[in-house]
């Protein structure tokens, strides 16, 4: 069966982008193709897979084909991949099983979201139909609400506490302050994220991810293609993909996500590797309790003991074990929803290459993980990555 | 190298459902999981993968694990695929990758639509979002419109005329008539069709389908695993996919669909067979001037003689070398958009197995094809089935 690597990979900054949709999209893709080191033109591109939830609201229907004839890749078969937030790390899937089809030698995996010129209330929508419409959005349910039900539990079951939770927030903003693609640059103290702005009981301003623009651009070449494009591939050593109950009276456990631990044991048993190889990972921190409770289902930390890792900033860049969101994750570097998942492979592509600007480098960088969440939990794709192939 | 099977498929009659999109795809999977000769349990589908263009616009996000999870798929990796009216094309291909890739032996794909719950304003808007917003959607042009500028210039070019359109019409309303699942089943005269109220000029009400609620599903099947599900798969012999500009002006024609031909060739190549070997073929009539645009683009027909062929009915069922739209076609099945491409797949599953009703069975029908089209041809999917493989 034929390997796949990551062979480039490029993104806009998150934030308030001045592009519009194709725009946004071109200057991603570009970056794309000018960090491949060897020859390469977007004619190539045998297979394409972009990723998203709303594309800003404007162009709806076959935007994917727009996209691509806006970056030079002219008549390749290309659809857009929805899931919620988990879009693009789906698109990344689909890519990555083109090539294992045999079918596809080069293939683009992109995501693209354009929230900042949507309305309050259609921002509000289109955030909203991500999680259980029927049961939960109709009723009221925002998602931090969502999220803060969730935090209120793992508090009640395991000891947590917000504290627990400022210190993820302190951790990703410091990482996300040195990262020039970030949306929000900058540090905050625990002091002033402990006393933030109430969003909904217990997670405050500095709990909640912005609402960012932006795009991310992958390529993902056949193992017998690689050396065409690159010496320092990134191969992807494992996915996996799962699905859960939308709604959250449906799970039996709101204090974990079920389609993240099976997506996990999926994309780990594939690796050969397991948590405890992991240097970075680039987690799905839509909420600071969501990063919590990733770094348990994931195998950070045993069940119940997030709270304890992030007391003890074990994710800081270089501290423990693993390094937590390198790039400043959903909190600090920004959630464009389905740029999201191809944007994490964008910061693992660099940090498995060494190649992150001065100060963020996680050290010896050898093995990563993407863990990219659709709604609270309905779906998601994780995704292992090495600077060898096992 | 993997072969692909269809070893079960279902489908809703499409028209105005009285179910919501949950109870519409459970009634499309049930009859998907029944129609499989052997054992079958839903939790045997390793992948997923659903078409939808807009849902009904009501839950837009995840809702593709809503379906999963409703159907008896719990945890299935799932995700929507969107390529406006080619979304289901696209979840078939993408199913076929998936087998390919070695990473599932069971892989559903489907399609929903939900469009007679919207207000007539947002059914303009979901089926306007599929051409181009910026150039053609803006500016006033409307889907009807878009096929007429087509039809207008095929007239110029070729010599062909309305009466050839209105043949197209007749004669999938002739099918259409005897197939339970129809949207509309009934006959039409020549002369009824002939003077329908213009829509757009030269296209008038019989030129145009219908807008209809409806689901599909089939399932796929790895070849090592066929035999457990029935001894009538209906082989996938090939796939081909593409996208071209989506505004019309940046076309060097508009009387051939680039994507089509290109798609075409690429699954004709794979499948060992040429347009002369296909017995039925389902294809994308949104609007006659469509289907008699395919039947050039797919090789039935010379260029610029799709017209002599309507005129002749060269396709009319068991008429000719091949039959067009035994199911009725989008005019007279009916254009559930996302769930067009893989009810296609339903019809060529049957059709194959000689399992269809009384009266509209293509005999001794060996080989088929489906063509699914988004937009206005920025996106096409066609594969080639055959009860061998090759």
């Amino acid at each position: 069966m034929v390997d796949v690597a990551v062979v480039g990979a490029g993104q806009t900054k998150y934030g308030n982008h001045p592009l519009g949709l194709k725009g946004m999209w071109a200057e991603a893709a570009e970056r794309a193709f000018a960090s491949i080191d060897g020859d390469f033109s977007p004619s190539m591109v045998d297979e394409a897979f972009i990723g998203s939830l709303a594309f800003g609201g404007a162009q709806l229907g076959n935007t994917a084909a727009l996209l691509t004839e806006h970056s030079g890749m002219d008549g390749v078969p290309v659809r857009r991949v929805e899931n919620a937030c988990a879009s693009s790390g789906f698109a990344f899937r689909d890519a990555w099983m083109a090539i294992k089809s045999g079918q596809a030698d080069v293939v683009v995996a992109g995501g693209i979201e354009k929230m900042n010129d949507l309305t309050p209330e259609r921002k509000r929508f289109w955030l909203g139909v991500s999680g259980d419409t029927e049961w939960e959005r109709l009723a009221g349910l925002t998602f931090p609400g969502t999220y803060a039900l969730m935090a209120r539990r793992h508090f009640h079951e395991y000891g947590s506490t917000h504290d627990d939770l400022v210190n993820i927030s302190v951790k990703n903003h410091a990482h996300g302050a040195l990262n020039p693609l970030a949306h929000i640059q900058k540090q905050v103290t625990f002091e002033k994220a402990a006393s933030g702005f109430m969003v909904a009981d217990p997670l405050t301003l500095y709990d909640c991810c912005p609402t960012s623009d932006g795009a991310s651009c992958v390529i993902l070449a056949a193992d017998h293609v690689v050396k065409r494009f690159t010496d320092s591939p990134v191969w992807v050593r494992g996915s996996g993909a799962a699905s859960d109950n939308l709604a959250l009276h449906d799970r039996p456990s709101i204090t974990q996500l079920k389609a993240t631990q099976q997506a996990a044991k999926l994309a780990y048993g594939q690796s050969g590797l397991t948590a405890n190889d992991i240097d970075l990972a680039e987690v799905h921190d839509c909420f600071t309790i969501a990063e919590l409770m990733a770094t348990e289902d994931l195998g950070f930390a045993e069940r119940g003991q997030g709270g304890e890792f992030a007391r003890e900033q074990r994710g800081m860049l270089n501290q423990g074990n693993v390094t937590i969101n390198p790039s400043g994750g959903l909190k600090s570097k920004g959630h464009p929803l389905g740029a999201t998942g191809t944007g994490q492979v964008v910061e693992v592509f660099k940090q498995l290459r060494h190649e992150v600007e001065q100060g963020r480098q996680v050290d010896d960088a050898e093995n990563a993980l993407t863990h990219n969440v659709g709604g609270s939990g309905a779906t998601c794709a994780v995704h292992v990555f090495g600077r060898e192939i096992a």
